[in-house]
């Protein structure tokens, strides 16, 4: 059995946020990051080379398509073709009040760069953040070069898309911090085990109609005080930083 | 004056490090990073649409362009066409102990990535940090990619490539700091305000023959203790949190 070229257009296809909600799947690709999803989300498709699945007998997958490097090659986002592609259904994750209570969560208003919400979701699961929430015109984690930037930690961290404006009037008891440029000092700053932690856009920052929400302004100085000479630190970066202060209290 | 073939083709062939090494140049394109460049690297050709060049009389270049849309496509390495593109001569600068004294700096040992050297530049910028040493087989910093992911630090970090086996026996004196899955918890190390952290490759961390040089073994917590699902944090992510560390001390 070979890869057809109408499952070769399916999974192209699936480049698109439009064909990815009507099929509800995405795409992961290279042995890594397919084993690791395999774990705990549900595979529709997988295509790989026959050493591959040979070596593999144990592959869950509603489909199994055994596939020589040119059909992997047309199939692929890759640059260079990987041994395996599979097509995943997307997790199920619920946003509730039980969810979010007593945790901390990121919230990503307008993050533009698949590659900056994967390594974001990344870090999330290396901190112990169970939730992402984002605003509708935030980059979807389903894009395929968002899903390679989490290396397998798609599958552990809840993301959600919504109005994140309904979100914060809904949890308005929640602390909220932002970085900003004249925020406190976050080192010195009290910070709580619980409560959203809101990340800006890339070129923005924090949008006008978010900022109002948040409680509790920070910043990440730079070194030495004062000499601040590139404006920012990239979103992914900066997110990481954060997490980071508030697990090492 | 329109941008000739010649040129379009002298601006793509600095996509090669063989090139940009022969000429001695780096291309960066984008109004903010190109203008933030000219402040400090000498110019050697600025290609730009006429209102670029109209409306900024005071660009320092050994060579201005007025370059149409179409030109400007076919020389660029971006996605979308920018409104300038310049080629900038390499700063030079200097390895040697009085730079290095008393000073953190960062040691890149084979990091990949164009993107994720590009990241570690602003980080290093952000945090102070004025050298990167990187060894021979790490991404090379003006690759076009990494040159538009500092976003202008790479005309105030300076990054030198060696071998780096001979820089750790030359500078035997100074702490060598390191991250590793069984290192010691940074949160609670004592870090100096001096010497190297060594940051290692995205697949395979610091080499073998490196890691014999690291007195300091540090570790970033994941949270909660123990729970780490997720292999490691990216290489550039990694370098932000280390940097925080030593700088809120």
């Amino acid at each position: 059995m070979s890869l057809s070229k109408n499952k070769i257009k399916y999974i192209r296809s699936l480049k698109d946020k439009k064909y990815r909600n009507i099929n509800n799947t995405f795409v992961a690709e290279g042995t890594k990051l397919v084993f690791d999803l395999l774990k705990s989300c549900k595979c529709q498709l997988i295509a790989a080379l026959p050493e591959i699945i040979n070596s593999n007998p144990n592959i869950r997958s509603e489909e199994i398509i055994i596939a020589n490097s040119e059909e992997l090659k047309k199939a692929t986002f890759l640059k260079t073709a990987p041994t395996i592609i599979a097509v995943f259904y997307q997790p199920e994750f619920k946003l509730n009040r039980t969810n979010l209570k007593d945790k901390l969560s990121i919230v990503l208003d307008g993050v533009q760069d698949p590659g900056n919400v994967g390594t974001i979701v990344r870090i999330a699961d290396w901190f112990g953040i169970e939730n992402i929430i984002c605003s509708e015109d935030s980059a979807d984690v389903y894009n395929p070069k968002t899903v390679q930037a989490t290396m397998g930690s798609i599958a552990r961290v809840s993301v959600n898309y919504t109005d994140l404006s309904n979100l914060l009037n809904e949890y308005s008891d929640f602390p909220v911090y932002g970085t900003f440029l004249d925020g406190n000092n976050i080192y010195y700053e009290e910070l709580s085990h619980n409560g959203f932690i809101i990340m800006g856009s890339e070129g923005k920052g924090i949008s006008n109609k978010i900022i109002n929400y948040v409680n509790n302004k920070l910043y990440i100085p730079e070194f030495p005080a004062g000499s601040a000479s590139t404006d920012s630190l990239n979103v992914a970066v900066a997110t990481a930083v954060v997490c980071s202060e508030f697990r090492r209290r």
